[in-house]
């Protein structure tokens, strides 16, 4: 049933993952959970030991209650469920260390030779880790606690860098201790379903590829919002901001799968060969084509939300934006002259994440006299939903039954997961079993990095440079309005905000 | 909330409805019905008066109460139904008299002036009666029960003629009476909802247009099925058989709306013009690439259905096709190369008409590993069904959520008629209503049905010159497997006998 | 050798050719020795007789005398030509009479009747006389000589009416008299042997008809010029103007074929109907999207070149346009969003008349750098000139041969004259073969005829009513600038300016 | 003047070419005649130093002396010629040393560190020499007689091993002393002018792309041809054989080129990038889409030419094949089903090298009963012509000038090199200009040679490995008939043996 993936399983072979900041957030809401549900499928191979590693102290024990605490939320209604977490938690070990020690990966090492006993041993490192100590990490993690005869890899998460220069820098120091095809670094937006759903379509069937093109879409919109501020957690955001915190790369990455041209196969490499291909493709961002926006305080039916700078993590004078909105275009045959609007926010008045296709109006439309004044309306429209809940649909127009002849516009669910009994799985359990069994489809290579970083880094020091004073917008809000007058200049109007979305 | 039809009911001016040959089953069944919905639902001009007229005698008291009778199937659950229905059946009267007698008529004309009182008068001929006294009723209607100051039209049934010959002929006749504009000959098949809102997807969708062409499309399929016999009353059907009965005008109708360019408006003739060109661009019918068959008797967990020919009402040695298949071609520059399969067929396993469009395999498919050796199957398919119920919907692949990747194909419904809660009208009500208003495009021209007589004359001339022996198929089954091989011999596979249809 | 074309000229049936007005300069420089060309060639049936008609008195001789003065032009180089010379004015003769007199034609009617000696009779008109008088000489020729056992058609020249109205009348008048087939009306323009070429090119070559859209085509331009003015003879141009003169008939006539859906067949039905589509999907004019002009006096190299005004013929105070320029719409989905510029002008600085394609920029061309900045000028064109040499040629970017990467512009010539030795025959010749041989696809139709007033009239209204001043350009320029601001507005430039044509 | 070229020529640096096998036959026929030609253009750089080397003694005097004789073939004719060709032999001279020996070499550096006399120090080795000393003699130029502190290329020229496994060891004994980028693998067919034109045409044109696709090319012929066999010198010949001299290598670069994507820029990398990409999308050959060949000793005329086993140089019992023919397919997109035919071929009754390019039929053709019966003949073809004369050409239906309508097929040469009076420039020139000037685009890349011994090795396993009998043709013939088959099975008609070519 697997696609292009061998499995790595041999029965004399065992896979040992350590999370690196096992104590962390991300560690306990994701990453054990991802484990548990993969192991609750059946998707880990025979042999496997997990192993919590971070500055605490803590006994196996008391990791295994850490973490039975929220293996419950996605499991817990189904059959023999209970059981199976017993079995998985009695694999599940502690080891306290420093990240920057030789000698204490070199004791993580030895405990997991012991539990490899004698077999092919790989090795998975996942860094959920503060990126200032990433390096140190991988180069204690490479050097002692390596595997000899089976593989070695190493996932990590962003920050990669904060410009060109910087997340070279990374890049180089990396490559001291490991092979590009070692480093698995993760975009979690890349391991939704419908990341994976929107290849098949447009791969899979006919209908969609011929319309894939500047010929039929007139725009394309990567919005991302989320409906809460940084609540007293800013300070690494500050330091950041939603440029690189978002668009650079979730939204560049689906950009990127989005637009490509056909690869030669699904293998990874010929899928990242294709969208680095666009990210090369694309226009230098002009300054004019960007609108930065920062939430202020906002009181609505007497609740008052804090504005950007009333958190306490955040410098005063901040001007850090926590909205962007900006327009790319790709100068190639496939797309030249399509706008690619995105938008990411943080304090807006929904969450959401979303790619909205926009087609062209229908040329010497026999209806026009229907569709009258609200033409724009009536062009067609293909939703790409990744959160709240995963979503593909298409806006077509259709006649109200009954005698005249009245048009419509209604919504067509291309998922159809209604039809599909099965939960979606988390976006980190694929990414987790692709670490595990080599499959690199979803994973950013060192040039998709780089050619991301050429694309962003010109405009963020001319923002950062010049102290370019972002738009203020009420918490709760739909964001500045400079974004509407920014997708105008290019003739779009934003999906997101008509009432019929 | 009409589209390009312009309401000729002043308040000065009246209709009159004749239906000739009120005594018949249509006129029970479908015409009367069709009336009073027109009624109900507003449809109708404030003046207005319906005259059954046949040979029976009847009062209008007996007319009122057969009439009723026939009026509860589709409205009678809605509100103030009865109240509605008394109205109407106070405007239906009855006039009894020969269909060729001017007399009959002269005496019907001075009733009609009655109702109108001085009012504009319109008059439209529902011509409900056998084709052999078409041309007498028609003589009569026109000369003696003619509007003097508003328009008289008539609307009439299929058969309208045998072949080339025998339909000029009625034409001709029919024009010494009538102006072209006046004669409406009636396709139910047009009438029905989702042939309109095909024009609607097609044209109103920038997605379609694209896709509408040999580029994409690698057959299109027209079948039409019925699960019972002639049941007694094959006289008539023995006379014309399927290929008159069914492909040349309701199949050959819809083949001609699917396959037409783009008008250069909504207008009747504007849309005729383009189906007259679909037909006059089609390749003459090869003999070998038809496939005739005739239902034999079979018998089925102790239920016995009879033979065509056991019917007392057919001649015992008959040849007539109760069932035939053909490949048409259209030789312009969009379908050239694409077979056009029709399909149609009494007494088989199941009762359904519908178009089926089938597209190409894509190119180069990345996925080929996945569809595996069931290749055909993956390819996109649009289902356009007639009846039992009115749908349209479109096969696509899409990836079964969860880890992995595997395809499945589903089911995309382009019509959703869940949203609406309003009934879908009969057919017969949109003609009604559309001769009425004098809206013309659903409604057959004179050089079309010359154009699809050519096409067929010379086929039919062929299989009954040379006593063409039909395939026997039993009462009950899929058909003659002849048109499987007619089938294959084009590349084609039919899409109403897979499993996932 | 002649395509859809079939010979009336059975052995037994003789045409005649009367050419009204045979006294006139048309007659004498185009119609005879059309006429004779086409007798030299063989294309003239066995049996013909040639008679000039006219109010002068003349005997046969002199008529003979008068029409070999001008039969020298083309073909006296060739063999045999004095010979040939000799038998063709042999068969011409002459008859004297009013335009408007029975009598007269009756006359003419009996000698014709002598010529024909018995044989099937067929007549042809060419009505070579001023509008005012058409409908009179078509009634006689009607009523008093027309053929009883064969066909009669009649050839008449433009002017058509001066807008919908007079035009409709004029048709109304005619169709009295003559059915819709006996009505040639003659657009020489069309008669050009590359207007035939175009077709050819686009419906029986593979390469052109994907090109053919708006989705490759920027615009579409139609020019017409001429190196003089009215030079004394501006009675009848000032009642009319150049868009009536040339835009209306010659321009719309070719942009019409240019742009016209593929037809059902070539018959000319066929093409006349898709010509109409054309013109009733075009956009009505909008008089900010019109440009009129008048030349006025102007001195150079010590010549001057009088003003329109300074014809003796011309009112002091007229405002007719001697130059217009109009951007143009076509509400189709091929042409949706295309100008199509048409620009018409007397006393400019060249003499030409040609339509210009230019095609769209490549998209994400990889050649940008080469191209710089004179980027439009790297975009393919097709130019298809109809005079002053008949030639379709196509501008492509290659590369310099040599070492290095240097691109270049050259003319592509896509017919090939020189290829083929034989002259290119005269639009009138066509016209006249087509004409007897009852080939209509170079004629317009009443409909079309309709549709063409329809799109200019209300602008002629809206210019003549409002008294609108026309923009003064000066004898032998390039025209009034308002046309190049006309055609940057609608982001095309003209082609016809440029150094390299 | 150069696109995407940056000179390496700083006024202190210096070239040093040597031409390693300088006694040889190409060396003396192409490479120093291409080395003059370039720096009669003046595209060497200011310094430079050429040096010949290989095992005979000579002094450079009688180096000099051999090269000028073969100066005089293309320059001769041009303004102080002897004047140029006086300063070029000055800065030749002559090496001799044995190719495996570092001592040799040794010393070569030392006189080559004497004319760069200081400068940046940039050295060309051209290997002109078999290919079993490739290794050491890369190896010995690479370890004494590399430049110090500019860079050091290797121009290698075929075979490039034998089959998947060969080739693999030889690249990887190369990549022992050389990295990817300083070897440069000629494959002289890629300099050839049109071969960059053809990227033009097609890039910087919009009429071509729209048209490089399956939808419109029917297929596609790559043809080579030599009107001489092995002539006394097989021996070299007969250890690979056609597929493996011609095809594998000429014909599979020209495919990969004309079928690529669009590349991403004009880059180097890039266009290999997508030629790989074109190699590892193609269906692995059968063996029953290839046709061999051996040619026979054939009389004509009294002129008797031998048989391929009648030269001595060759085993009796040789199988090797002097012709082959096949059909590859790429599976993708683009090319999905179009076949591509090769055939190349010794002792042909022509000498051609040639691709062309057949278009599909016209659907829905108007001018069916125009082209008649001959219908393939009158598709659109595009004919790209290597040698003996290059040329670009399209075949057209026009009509022939004249009354009636006859359609005609003519040639339209799109390079029109009469335009231009520059000569072409022999293809070595512009491949070591590009090698100078570190220009890859057109030389192999390792992969692309492991994708292209990947297509063909298992064909040539099984050829040779069942000791598969060629199919004899007589010497000067038209080749095996079985390539007629082959072509046919695939609806194919080979377009070089038509009259109209």
């Amino acid at each position: 049933a697997k696609v292009g993936v061998e499995s790595d399983g041999h029965s004399q072979s065992t896979v040992s993952i350590t999370v690196v900041g096992a104590s962390g957030d991300l560690a306990k809401k994701k990453i054990f959970p991802a484990l548990f549900a993969l192991y609750y499928e059946g998707c880990l191979p025979e042999h496997f030991t997990i192993y919590g590693y971070s500055r605490s102290k803590m006994t196996d024990v008391e990791l295994r209650d850490m973490v039975s605490k929220t293996l419950t939320c996605r499991i817990d209604k189904r059959a023999n469920c209970g059981e199976k977490m017993e079995e998985f938690l009695k694999r599940c070990f502690y080891h306290s260390g420093q990240y920057d020690s030789q000698e204490h990966f070199t004791a993580l090492d030895k405990k997991l030779k012991e539990h490899e006993a004698g077999r092919i041993s790989n090795r998975l490192f996942y860094l959920s880790i503060p990126p200032n100590i990433f390096v140190d990490a991988v180069k204690c993690a490479s050097s002692s606690a390596s595997s000899v005869n089976g593989w070695t890899r190493v996932i990590v998460e962003k920050p990669f860098g904060r410009d060109s220069e910087t997340s070279a820098a990374l890049t180089k120091s990396l490559k001291q201790y490991l092979d590009e095809d070692q480093i698995f670094r993760i975009d979690h937006y890349l391991g939704k379903e419908l990341v994976e759903n929107l290849s098949v379509l447009r791969f899979s069937n006919l209908i969609f590829e011929p319309l894939w093109s500047r010929q039929y879409i007139q725009n394309v919109q990567l919005i991302f919002s989320e409906d809460f501020g940084t609540e007293g957690r800013g300070g690494y955001f500050d330091n950041y901001g939603i440029i690189r915190d978002i668009m650079q790369n979730h939204l560049l990455q689906i950009l990127a799968l989005f637009a490509m041209e056909t690869p030669v196969s699904l293998d990874a490499e010929d899928i990242r060969n294709e969208k680095v291909k666009v990210l090369r493709s694309m226009r230098p961002i002009k300054v004019e084509d960007v609108v930065i926006g920062q939430y202020k305080s906002h009181t609505n039916g007497g609740v008052t939300n804090p504005g950007y700078t009333d958190d306490k993590t955040v410098p005063k004078d901040s001007l850090t934006p926590t909205f962007a909105a900006a327009a790319l275009f790709i100068d190639n045959a496939r797309w030249d002259g399509v706008p690619f609007l995105m938008k990411a926010g943080k304090a807006l008045h929904t969450k959401r994440a979303e790619i909205r296709v926009q087609f062209r109006h229908v040329p010497g439309n026999l209806y026009n006299r229907n569709t009258g004044s609200d033409f724009d309306k009536a062009t067609n429209e293909l939703v790409i939903r990744v959160q709240p809940d995963e979503a593909i649909y298409l806006k077509i127009n259709n006649k109200v039954p009954g005698l005249g002849m009245r048009l419509d516009r209604s919504n067509l669910n291309l998922l159809y997961s209604a039809r599909y009994s099965k939960e979606i799985p988390d976006a980190y359990e694929r990414l987790l079993l692709d670490a595990i069994e080599g499959e690199r489809r979803l994973f950013i290579r060192s040039d998709e990095l780089d050619a991301a970083w050429a694309l962003f880094t010109p405009l963020l020091k001319e923002i950062e440079e010049k102290k370019r004073i972002p738009e203020y917008y009420p918490y709760g809000s739909r964001g500045p309005v400079g974004a509407h007058y920014l997708a105008a200049k290019h003739k779009v109007q934003w999906g997101d905000v008509s009432l019929d979305q």
